[in-house]
């Protein structure tokens, strides 16, 4: 019974491999799961790693490949003869000898595609020639598919003798003229009460399909809200030409997630995990937006020189305080707006709701802020930091812009990323540090606007 | 063949209601997906429900009301009869009944343990009893269990007998004196080439398991990690009590996804959907940051206070681009380690390796930033805004500065979620509006010490 703790048997597996112990390694690596024997070869030397993936029973060996990280693979591919690497490539699915192909360089696809039997390799090309981020790019061509007029007793026949290649076997396309008509479960079959009826009568004739263009977020979304495991890829004309499993699908997720999450934190996304990254690949990906952002903030730079003459101490001391408000509750939003977006609940009609909603809502926040912002500049900045200039009258001037800011913040933080996903640009990219350039902008103008007024500078 | 668009049928639904067409109404509603029933009965009049509900076949009834809103399912409940209830509660799984009885009011439960068979009552009220976020509290017991002893022919015919009330027939679980021993899918029994083979000689004896303690973001980890359709839950002494599905993985990975989503972008989480949150429930989970954040400011207002008679027009045109600067520094690094850390790909015992990582980014994005801000000084500030005060010094000093701030900010926002993680708190709360705070403090420390210094002040 292995509790989940995969490397606890990596010093051993050091040890057996010192001691050349290859028989007793092989029977050790045999009793794991492939990812964490993937996972364990992460940590032992590279130049052991031929020798260790030649101990592993074929089967295993394909499962284990699938899991590595792509430069251990580049480096296996490099070293196997030609009838290894057909060996491993007859042993994947196609959607994950697509996935291989995909991080791999030019001549090493060329060694792939040579060594690959005939029907897979024209089933790689085809997958690479979807586009990125589409269904048809993540689906496998291996599923089980039925005929309206097998019974269930020739269904069960049929998947027996050809489910072994075969992604899942646990949902079956029933197909007419390669037309998707109806999906039945290998349940419904099992526990159908009589193996003489046709799959016509106990299919699932209404079926949710994609199309090969969809994306795969909202594939994988698809996925999560009917609980299905698995979901048909058709054509243009309702032939199904691929299935997408829910472990892509979780991976997906995954993957999205990710990449919304390192964007509003104002990054490019990146494939890496975090420990297989540079610090020259973190850089390359955090700078962009460093330079962008500085370089934004030249309005504010501008706004201030404008106001020079005005800028009193008195004023200035509340600067930080009103932009980071202002920052915080625009990205409130835009963060909630954008995984709204990214799940689906909220689309681009919604966009009045939406606004009507968080004009309440910043009202409602505005008003308790600036409430307990007068309360704090006069108990800290007046009475405790004694400051004579800090008087009733610069406290509300502070308040009354505090108001406005979060009411502006949370407007531009809620439309921004809707109006950027009607354009079809990537909603994520409107969050946080982009909507704080434009929020600071705006709090400084009305800070200086309503001073002006209020206080006669 | 249904593609994706389940508001399609809104309208006719709605002008069938209308017309009292009850028996198209039920032969429309049964072609439908349960999932898609339930958002379309989000959209029509809530009074019409009990009536649309009723109209459902039993078993699709069941389903619709698991995916349905828990105010929905409440009404629902309050105006069934007694054996409505019943039939409803028989066809449940027992884990979707947890997950509404935790949404209901204490009358409404007590309604649901008294109608619910015995059997039934008992499992809700051992999985009520899991810690919140345990892999006991989501994990159904609802499980085919095999013995050793079987055959593979006895295996199938007792998933026949059995199979109709499980959530998942697909993966099996060997016991032995209900110790789990071991797994066997029904691939591996359909595709088995004799049936008199005995149980443990095909099961898997390598179980990958969880326990009902386990933190169900890990089990959610665990299951995409291993592409599993369900894991075991075993208590202490490795007897299975009950497994997790996929879906529920699935729906696990989104809800912890966007809870950090929530959590980095300053806000409490929320489990309701952004259109059915009123403006005062998002103000709810908005107010207790913002609250936080611009009282916290406070230091950053202490520190203008004290360098008072040092903030000359000059240096505070800069502060904006400073802060802000190092506030995106620290996000950048605060948010990769929090996904990073989610995703179980570092852990606290790395923290050395992050810190390195982190040092080296920092210096490499510090340099790049400092030079382009040099060059954006000189030529808007000092040129074309034509602003005499800013000299080449001054604009070596906001290049120093926001070398440093940006080293800090990076070193600050790796080491805090880590740090929050070995102390038992949610890293993600140490995300950017809290490093912000101390960031914008140190910046603004380090900006007017530099100040001093160089420029005599």
């Amino acid at each position: 019974m292995n509790e989940h703790n995969p490397f606890a048997l990596e010093n051993t597996l050091s040890l057996l491999l010192e001691g050349k112990k290859y028989a007793s390694l092989r029977d050790v690596l045999s009793t794991m799961n492939p990812s964490d024997i993937a996972a364990v070869f992460e940590k032992l030397p590279e130049d052991s790693l031929p020798l260790l993936f030649r101990l592993l029973p074929k089967g295993l060996a394909a499962e284990t490949f699938v899991e590595m990280q792509p430069d251990n693979q580049e480096l296996l591919i490099r070293g196997f003869s030609d009838s290894e690497l057909r060996d491993v490539l007859d042993e994947l699915y196609v959607d994950d000898a697509v996935d291989i192909v995909e991080e791999m360089p030019a001549n090493v696809v060329q060694r792939i595609l040579s060594a690959a039997a005939p029907d897979m390799r024209k089933d790689i090309n085809n997958l690479l020639n979807y586009p990125e981020n589409s269904a048809g790019s993540i689906m496998t061509t291996e599923y089980v598919s039925l005929r309206t007029s097998m019974t269930v007793g020739d269904a069960i026949t049929h998947i027996r003798r050809t489910g072994v290649d075969k992604e899942t076997i646990y949902t079956c396309y029933v197909t007419s003229e390669r037309t998707l008509v109806g999906t039945v479960s290998v349940k419904t079959l099992l526990l159908a009460r009589d193996d003489t009826e046709k799959i016509v009568d106990v299919m699932e004739p209404n079926v949710i399909s994609v199309t090969t263009q969809t994306d795969k977020e909202e594939v994988a979304q698809m996925l999560s809200k009917y609980h299905f495991l698995a979901l048909p890829v058709v054509d243009t004309e309702t032939r199904i030409v691929g299935i997408i499993t829910f472990d892509d699908a979780m991976s997906v997720m995954e993957e999205e997630a990710t990449e919304d999450i390192e964007i509003m934190g104002g990054m490019t996304p990146s494939d890496k995990t975090y420990l297989r990254s540079s610090p020259f690949d973190l850089f390359k990906h955090r700078i962009p937006w460093l330079l962008l952002l500085m370089v934004s903030a030249t309005f504010t730079g501008m706004i201030l020189n404008i106001f020079e003459e005005k800028l009193t101490a008195v004023l200035v001391i509340f600067i930080p305080m009103l932009m980071d408000t202002g920052g915080n509750s625009g990205s409130q939003s835009s963060v909630t707006i954008i995984r709204a977006l990214s799940l689906g609940e909220i689309e681009f009609r919604d966009i009045l709701r939406v606004v009507w909603k968080e004009v309440r809502t910043a009202v409602l926040c505005g008003i308790v802020v600036a409430v307990a912002c007068f309360g704090k500049v006069m108990l800290i900045d007046h009475l405790i930091m004694n400051n004579p200039g800090v008087t009733p009258l610069v406290g509300l001037v502070v308040c009354a812009t505090m108001v406005v800011t979060i009411c502006v913040a949370k407007l531009i933080g809620c439309t921004l990323p809707m109006i950027a996903k009607k354009l079809g640009f990537d909603p994520a990219v409107m969050a946080s540090p982009f909507i704080t350039t434009i929020v600071d902008a705006v709090s400084l103008l009305v800070y200086f606007g309503i001073a002006t007024f209020v206080l006669h500078l």
